[in-house]
């Protein structure tokens, strides 16, 4: 069968998984499509009661038999299934099976009275790279599609254990490779804010699903921003991990078995506290011991608590920058980051300076490691079925593209860990100047609010913090504003990339669209910036 | 110059640092020096009462004043000599740089009245890969000789910090890839208990050194039983740890920036006692501050007491192998698993079967690693200086081997992962079967006790423990006794490797070699199972 048909069935079957009554009769004009819910008529006020509250108030009630799950799970499919529809969010919807699981939930609740672990009944969305029993994992390769899982994935099976319920997979842009969301099976995934907007990528299908509260929480992957954008572009909390804090085994990727920079999965989410429900439940069923990548370190109360000791006594130490020295970012992100420090200073906190260490070095690095099998990967996948590369990615698939050799490989990985060491003694020496522990330092991560679509060109904010494989959170800060947020006049720019960047700035364009940072600490620290990520919501007042 | 002279010149320039007083006349002819320094007339009463401490016992008298670093140092930079002379295990020997570091602890100590850290005084010994300033670290290459070290490994650092003296660093055999101990350098380390055994490798140097007492600490590392071969060899425990427990930052390396096993480094000592105080010390320093690639993981004493009440209480449950069904180990070696298995389920431990799973898979994955840039790095450091290239490793060092290419690697580490995977659902089955957790299992460590020169043939027992990244720690058992561990008759190899090593046992020649076994666990388990090896050597009387 030729790709198109392939392609135009698998799309077909997505919308015919939708039940009629969830259907939109004639679909709105607005480019915002943020309050659609309410005004549906699809759903109920007790189901948009729902799916308006945190995961942490849901799970109270589920376990404490105050909410059943299969009406938890009927709201979130509801609100997901509206959510394809204005967006083009997912590549799997399966509310048939996510009720079945969710009344299995309540028939133990009722037999038990008691939940059967902390995620007891709460519907989870997982990026189409997550292995779910019984269904399709495409990652939005047409090559991919009718091939049905014969096993969960390791995070989707303790995510089960845990009493998530799944009811969609979300869409990703072909080969992962793109902080924007486009693919030859169902096109491009919008900004529920602004659909003019790209919802970001590689996580870009749960980063508009979770904005627009068809899930609650969602799960990502980030090998060089892909949780982060998606989060920043809608207005999210998002969790990059280091690699080895949560498991990745038996999930479908791009580039597989490449692991001189690791992808790792973490959640989309609205809360710090939701991020940490979801990060202690996992931890809390031992995922060591299923996925040999992951480290044995459960949930550290203790590295918390001292956070939570210190944001109470003396205050916390943030470093700060604003430009990596390559890719100067928009206005609205310069004050973004000038908020989060002006609210941190405000509150005791301590704010130095942060010089980030050959970031041109890193970035320079990391492009080579992704192309470091001349694209083979990926464009096997694609004339496997026939399918063209999405305009994104053409560059890198080119099967006359020079593979990197593996003496050439390993004096990357030396250089990489030269780099990564040396970051260290950067981060030593400030702590010497500054006379005590520097607790984080906070960022762009990326050099502009939710972009329109195709524009996005810079991705180093984001995957520098991946080759050292430190932790990183993306808190929400505020919205670009055409009356605040002019446009810098006769910038001079460091290079060419620089120049395009910031020509791209229109405060017409912007206006209104989420900006971020994020907040980054060494590795394997996931309990302290995320402590720290939740200070700074507070300070603004989230 | 011709590499002959420059090896020539390096090989009396050890020979030079050795003081005239502590040269040997008359060399004893003896194939046994065990007991050499007693009788050498070089060793004062003193010193050999130095020598034949505990490093415990040692730090705890240079703590409080009752030992002096100098003469601490003095003893240890005396039978090291003697050690060289005899066993040929040193590639630097800088006793005048060692006794002024000393001085200067004794100074510290007389002026603060308290110890530099936890280390204080003690003389550890450093395998040729460790950087200190100063130094060469030829690694048995005679390219690399004469580039003196401008900075510390971190290691190097971190022990310095905790108060440790550096007097020698040890031989390593060319490459490092062989777990016999020989190059073009200095030839062949042999063995203290028998100069006609080998001391094992790539630690070689270590394990001959601290066989003989020339050394309370060694410092080795370990890709495919390069720490504990030599530990086994020459009756000494010797630790593996995780990948990532311990820095290995700035050291110096063959096949450097080669990521996919990973080479680590760590203790060979004669007591877990005294492993214990070399673990603390470095983790006490954070090396996580230091090399990117340390986990941020203290010590983590609830692990130790975890396994300690067990003991005390219900007895640990120790899963067993004695074949892996690739290579029959000698009976030796069959005689002293079945030690260990008889003394834990004398003393109410449970031991229960293990089946090694898929360890031929596991051999051909990590020589294929091994071998994946066609040996180019080495033969490169080879050609830089025209030395030839040792017997052992004649056929890996060839330029027209082919490399793997960069889609290949990435499937072999993928089929790495889901081993590793599958091994953890073995453990998690066997623990469902056994009803409850399994604290570790027991194996062979080399099919053979300490092996006659040239005979190291199969390094499987060893590297696939490698592959898996587990802990793993040699406790030393027994000895091969030719009264008791007759040759096999009519013995049917599953395979001619296993025909070739099981033809080589000689009760003979082995009578007296020492024999050990290992004593393994999953990933950065590094407290309990060096604790579950202390119960194992109390059980034996050790």
């Amino acid at each position: 069968m030729a790709w198109e048909s392939i392609a135009a069935d698998k799309r077909s079957r997505i919308l015919q998984s939708i039940p009629q009554e969830w259907l939109i009769g004639s679909k709105p004009q607005d480019i915002s499509v943020m309050n659609y819910p309410e005004k549906s008529g699809i759903m109920s006020k007790d189901e948009l009661a729902i799916t308006n509250s945190s995961a942490t108030e849901l799970v109270a009630q589920l376990s404490s038999g105050q909410q059943r799950a299969f009406d938890v799970t009927l709201a979130f499919c509801k609100q997901a299934a509206l959510a394809h529809q204005l967006l083009n969010c997912c590549l799997e919807i399966f509310p048939e099976m996510a009720l079945a699981q969710a009344k299995e939930l309540d028939a133990y609740f009722e037999k038990y009275q008691k939940p059967v672990g902390p995620l007891h009944g709460l519907p989870i969305s997982l990026k189409d790279q997550l292995r779910v029993k019984g269904l399709e994992t495409s990652m939005g390769y047409v090559a991919w599609i009718g091939k049905y899982d014969e096993e969960d994935s390791v995070l989707t099976k303790l995510l089960r254990k845990a009493g998530a319920v799944f009811y969609v997979k979300t869409s990703v842009p072909q080969s992962l490779m793109v902080c924007e969301t486009v693919n030859n099976v169902i096109g491009r995934t919008v900004n529920p804010w602004n659909r003019n907007w790209s919802c970001g990528g590689s996580s870009g299908g749960e980063g508009a699903l979770v904005g627009f509260r068809g899930s609650i929480i969602g799960v990502g992957t980030d090998i060089g921003g892909s949780i982060r954008v998606p989060a920043a572009f809608n207005f999210l909390y998002g969790l990059k991990p280091s690699h080895g804090r949560l498991p990745y085994a038996k999930m479908a990727n791009s580039m597989g078995g490449q692991e001189t920079v690791h992808s790792v999965c973490g959640p989309i989410c609205h809360s710090v506290q939701d991020m940490k429900l979801f990060v202690t439940s996992v931890l809390s069923n031992e995922p060591w011991k299923y996925d040999s990548k992951v480290v044995p370190l459960p949930w550290r109360q203790s590295e918390e608590d001292t956070i939570k000791a210190k944001i109470n006594s003396s205050g916390l130490r943030i470093g700060y920058y604003n430009f990596d020295g390559n890719v100067l970012p928009h206005p609205p992100i310069l004050r973004g980051i000038q908020t989060v420090v002006s609210a941190l200073r405000e509150h005791g906190h301590t704010v130095i300076d942060w010089t980030p260490y050959k970031h041109d070095h890193a970035v320079n690095l990391i492009d080579r490691i992704f192309a470091s099998d001349g694209g083979q990967d990926i464009f096997s996948v694609l004339q496997e079925s026939g399918e063209p590369a999405i305009a994104n990615i053409q560059d890198l698939v080119n099967p006359s593209l020079s593979k990197v050799d593996m003496n050439e490989l390993w004096d990357v990985q030396l250089q990489k860990w030269k780099w990564q060491c040396e970051y260290l003694e950067q981060w030593n020496q400030r702590e010497e100047e500054a006379g005590g522990e520097i607790d984080a330092f906070i960022a762009p991560i990326s050099p502009t609010a939710a972009i329109r679509h195709n524009q996005f060109k810079y991705y180093g904010y984001a995957s520098a913090i991946n080759l050292l494989d430190w932790t990183s959170v993306v808190v929400p800060v505020t919205f670009a504003d055409r009356n605040i947020d002019p446009k810098v006049v006769d910038y001079q720019p460091v290079n060419a990339l620089d120049g395009i960047v910031q020509a791209e700035y229109d405060p017409e364009a912007y206006h209104g669209a989420p900006v971020a940072i994020q907040v980054v600490g060494r590795r394997l620290i996931e309990e302290r910036i995320m402590t720290i990520a939740q200070e700074i919501g507070r300070l603004l007042g989230h």
